[in-house]
Formats: structure tokens, C-alpha cells, sequence
């Protein structure tokens, strides 16, 4: 029978993105079959994400206090800062394992139409970092999408007066890719920035 | 950049059922996204589940205390009892609205592989509901599977000498199927069990 905290649970659960009634429903059966200490593992781990994670002062990625791990690091070279629209991004170039400069999160991309606009972003702190002069290049790794472009060619323009070297990621087939299946922006942008062998 | 509070609740989310690291990354990014009281109501929508939800002391489904909604309602045909597998289910006989009797929840089915013996299952509090003797007709609408129907078997040869009526949900073609894509055991059934029209 519906109960009034299974209910709650499961409208609850259903906010996550993805996850519809049933799947939130499957959840809550699955976690009243689970012993107490279980749930509240859950419910703990939830709540230290809220009590316990903040913004790095300097890159404003996600740690847990402090400095984060990057920008903390001396073996960084503090010369390069790359940006990015979110804290995934920073895990994905950090799998990628060769980057070693640092990283700038703006926590967005500018998009009106969901009333984002540049105030709603990081870019302040970032202008902030440039100041001390150390910082030589940026580079504008947000996504390859309309938002994206739209604010790497924002921060671009606020950049170019203070001299520091603007790049931004190449773009082309992705690795592994079968031509024949690549999508046609991707082998324009290909054919357009070839790279001599 | 990994972080402690975001790592662990990533590995808490990815262990519901059907959620995995990429999913619960992305659950744990929306949540640091969300103001904090969103957060505490999932939390505590969690810790309620486990402080408010009980098995009812008659039927073993779930309720918030004393007996659940069906046992208690004065409506409901006292007579007959619809022994089902999961609560799950009888929320399902619930939205298809038809059935008037009680339920009886056995919180799982009999499979052997799962270490799961007739002793996991509230079969006893079950013939301990037949002893009053009001009882006179128990469906054992258990999955039609090879646990659901070891389960229906083992529970109808224990009710054999106590002389209640035991039935066994009509299996046959689903309503809306096509018979050509109907599956071969279903389609026997509904040949065996054809009805005169």
C-alpha cells in the first residue's frame, strides 16, 4: 500500500535527473530491504555533500575546504589555467592525465535562454587570478556547443586587453572514430584545421 | 577533482539497484547544484523511510504503524486473502482496483541459489492469519516464475489439510499482446486454459 514516507521517498528520488516514479519506487523497495545502518550511510553521505563540500578560493572547483588538491599542488605549473563550465570536466582532463597546469570552474555556460548570463559565472574570480600576472596562457576548454562557444568568445574578448595568450581545445574527429560515421561539423572542422604529418 | 564527501556519496548512490558510477556522478553533481534544503529533504525522506516504515502486524506490508490501510479498512472482504510476493505487488492489485479481500505480503519467494528458505518468508505469520478460521479462500498470486511458483507449490501443500480454498492467478496471454509476438509458454497456457466464450 502507498504509505506516506515510502511516498516521500519516492517523489523525493524522482527529482534526480533521470529518474522517473518507477525507478525512484524500485530504489525505495530496495532500501527498505536494506539493513538500517545502510540508509543511513545514504542519508550521511548526502548530507556531508551539502555540510562538507565548497568552493576551491582560487579555481572554484568542488573540494572539501581549503585549497583544492590542484591548486594546492607545487608540481602544478601555475602559469597555465585551463577553464572549464563544470567540476566533471576537471575529473575528465585529470583521467586524461596530461594536463599540468591549473584549472578555473565557471560553474555554467553562458545561456539566456536558461537566464544565465556572465554575472551567473566564475569570471570575475578569474579576472581576479589573472591580476597577479604570474597566469600566461588561458585555455577555453568549455563544451563545443553553442553556450560553450558563446562564452569562451565572452571571456576571450575580456582577455584580450590584458595580454595573457587565449587558446582554445582543437576540434575535429574524435579519436577512435569511424569517418564514415563522424558527424559533419566535427569533419569540417577537421578538414579546416588539418594538421600537416 | 575528487573529493572525499563527493566520492563517498557517489559510491553510496551506486549501490541502488541499476545506478552506476556514471549515474550517481551525475546524481551527486545535480544535488551540489541544488540549495541546501533540497538536499536535507532527500536526506531525511531517506531516514524516514528506515524510522517510519513497519510491517504491518497482520498482512507484512509495508505501513507507518499499526495496521496498514487494507487490513484495517471495514470494506474489505476479510475472507479472502491474496498471498503476493513483494509490497510492490500489492500496490499493483491496488491501481487495478478489482480486488476487495486482504493481502498477504511474504517478502520474497522461495530460491534456494538465493538462500532463501521457506523460514525467510512470512509463511508462518500467515497460517497464524488462517487458525481464526474467517478465511476461507487464499490466492497465491506469487510471480509466475520458477520461485514464484516453488513458492505457490510449497505454500498450497501446507493449506491442504487446513481446508481453505487455494487458487492460483489465471495465467494465459496478456491483455493488448499480439499472438504472433505472444511467448510460447504463455500461449500454451492460454491454450490449455482456453475458456468457453
Amino acid at each position: 500500500m502507498t504509505d506516506d514516507a515510502i511516498t516521500r521517498a519516492v517523489s523525493q528520488l524522482s527529482r534526480l535527473p533521470g529518474v522517473g516514479r518507477k525507478t525512484a519506487t524500485r530504489h525505495v523497495y530496495w532500501l527498505l530491504r536494506q539493513d538500517t545502518s545502510a540508509v543511513r550511510q545514504l542519508a550521511q553521505a548526502l548530507l556531508d555533500l551539502e555540510a562538507g563540500v565548497v568552493e576551491c578560493p582560487r579555481c572554484c572547483d568542488y573540494t572539501d575546504g581549503g585549497l583544492c588538491p590542484v591548486c594546492a599542488s607545487p608540481t602544478r605549473d601555475g602559469t597555465t589555467v585551463c577553464v572549464v563550465e563544470q567540476p566533471q570536466d576537471v575529473a575528465a582532463f585529470e583521467r586524461a592525465g596530461t594536463y599540468k597546469g591549473l584549472y578555473h570552474v565557471l560553474h555554467g555556460a553562458i545561456s539566456p535562454l536558461d537566464g544565465i548570463g556572465p554575472g551567473e559565472l566564475r569570471i570575475r574570480n578569474l579576472l581576479e587570478r589573472l591580476r597577479s600576472g604570474v597566469i600566461t596562457e588561458v585555455i577555453l576548454a568549455t563544451d563545443p556547443n553553442v553556450e560553450g562557444d558563446a562564452t569562451a568568445l565572452y571571456i576571450a574578448r575580456l582577455l584580450e586587453p590584458l595580454g595573457v595568450e587565449t587558446t582554445r581545445l582543437a576540434r575535429g574527429i574524435s579519436v577512435g572514430t569511424e569517418i564514415e560515421y563522424a558527424d559533419a561539423a566535427s569533419l569540417s572542422r577537421a578538414l579546416e584545421f588539418r594538421q600537416r604529418m
